[in-house]
């Protein structure tokens, strides 16, 4: 039994402490939002008046937050309360600068740190079924790791402060951009007159296999289990791909990189997006490919 | 065993055309340069003094040739010397346009026609494990089904005339534009910090997972048989993956097809063979994208 603190209550956090509680650790927590809080409450979590409040008995910390500026704002108001040598973890996704000024501030402290964004979504949240991308010291790691194997099934450790996130972020680059390429070779396959079914059977098959075909695919029939077949109802919403997108066209600006195609996924889910399909699954993306005339 | 005729003898055909003959099939071919014609007759391939000469007596023809126009003028200057029913397969890599233009000449002649693009490259060629995507009636199909399968080991029917060709496009636009995903995330993973095989670890299991990176990864050490392993040396040259996105572009400009990633797709292949590395395998577009300092 661990004493836990978590802020940050939402569709994600909330579930996630919730899993922390049925292992049979001590979670106090906070939130803004007085509805997050009551839900949690439901879930056995302790309730606190604020965050320092929460952190103050705690020997572990995660917070699960919208994005960077909201991790250094807890952090930094946190740390002052806390115990030294107490673990800091933060689940949230955010830009790898900002999860590396979060390292630093836990360290200035004498606390250790570790960044973990997830995957899996509000399913995996609420299953125990996220996949964590950590970054952090091998020792920090290593104290992290049984706590979030009881909020996920997948824990890898991706190396120092912040790749966590850099490992997120280059994912999910690479998803936004395959998704969009099995959507327009659907598109294309559609004007040629040639069937979805038999494009999914040479592609699924060959060199152009990929998850967001195989497991994902943006068009209905091939993969039963895909949004597709459920009207694109997320599934992965389009506007966390185009924060995703985003947060890897930020740091690919920060470090020099050249990402030509990220760059235009980027635009092309901000399109998508723009068009108010935010809230649909971002394999919806091949609407905006195929234009007016909805197959 | 069956008279095949087979017009075109390069890299692909010569070696095609003697597992025809390694098949117990009767062949008589015909290529315009002398080399060619020497190396497919060390197979066992009977040679003729032209294309109309070595399909007098055909049941079978086999065309395998660099581009539409020469598919075309083959097929043209051929068909007044074929017999009635003679089954004309082409497996060129050729757009889909001309590809329904050849099946409509051949059925001016009333002869039943497929096109059969290949995948699997010179390996696949000479140990007759390419793949066949193919276009044409299921009558044609089930005829030339069996000549197929002694050059290859799995030959998919796609549907009607062009088909074949439509497949083969459209399956390496998506190779094309996750290749340069990959090799992108690769890069801004270096410039992050996070390493190769921490990148691949993550990827190779979740949604980022596709050909590109498990089985052809574009860095060295992740998977020990890809190019990247061996200077780069082709496997798929950056030459063919540009054809091969040029005529998907064609094909999405006379279709209306939208296919922005695809575009410029094409476009940074055209970079990479501009760079002079159009003989390099395609996945030395990472090189391109990493910019000077090669890693």
């Amino acid at each position: 039994m661990t004493r836990i603190a978590f802020i940050g209550l939402g569709n994600m956090g909330g579930p996630m402490a919730g899993n922390l509680v049925k292992a049979g650790h001590e979670v106090t927590a906070f939130d803004l939002v007085e509805a997050s809080r009551q839900a949690a409450a439901e879930l056995g979590v302790g309730i606190s008046g604020s965050a320092r409040e929460a952190v103050a008995e705690a020997e572990v910390v995660v917070t699960m937050l919208p994005a960077g500026r909201h991790v250094l704002a807890v952090w930094a108001d946190i740390l002052p309360a806390v115990k030294p040598g107490t673990l800091l973890i933060d689940c949230s996704t955010i830009d790898v600068e900002s999860a590396r000024k979060a390292h630093a501030l836990a360290a200035e402290k004498g606390c250790p740190a570790l960044d973990a964004p997830v995957s899996g979504g509000t399913g995996g949240a609420k299953g125990a079924t996220l996949t964590f991308m950590v970054g952090g010291s091998e020792e920090a790691f290593d104290r992290g790791e049984p706590i979030l194997a009881r909020m996920g099934r997948k824990i890898v450790h991706c190396g120092a402060a912040g790749n966590g996130q850099a490992a997120k972020i280059c994912n999910n680059m690479i998803l936004g951009i395959s998704m969009i390429g099995v959507s327009e070779a659907f598109v294309l396959a559609e004007k040629l007159g040639l069937s979805h079914q038999a494009l999914f059977d040479v592609s699924s098959t060959s060199s152009g296999q990929c998850w967001s075909l195989t497991t994902y695919c943006p068009v209905p029939g091939p993969v039963p289990t895909s949004p597709a077949n459920n009207d694109y109802k997320p599934g992965f919403a389009s506007a966390l791909m185009l924060k995703d997108l985003k947060l890897a066209q930020e740091a690919a600006q920060a470090a020099g990189a050249s990402t030509p195609l990220g760059a235009a996924a980027a635009q092309l889910f901000a399109l998508h997006n723009a068009w108010g399909e935010g809230g649909s699954d971002f394999s919806g993306i091949i609407h905006l490919l195929r234009g007016k005339e909805k197959g």
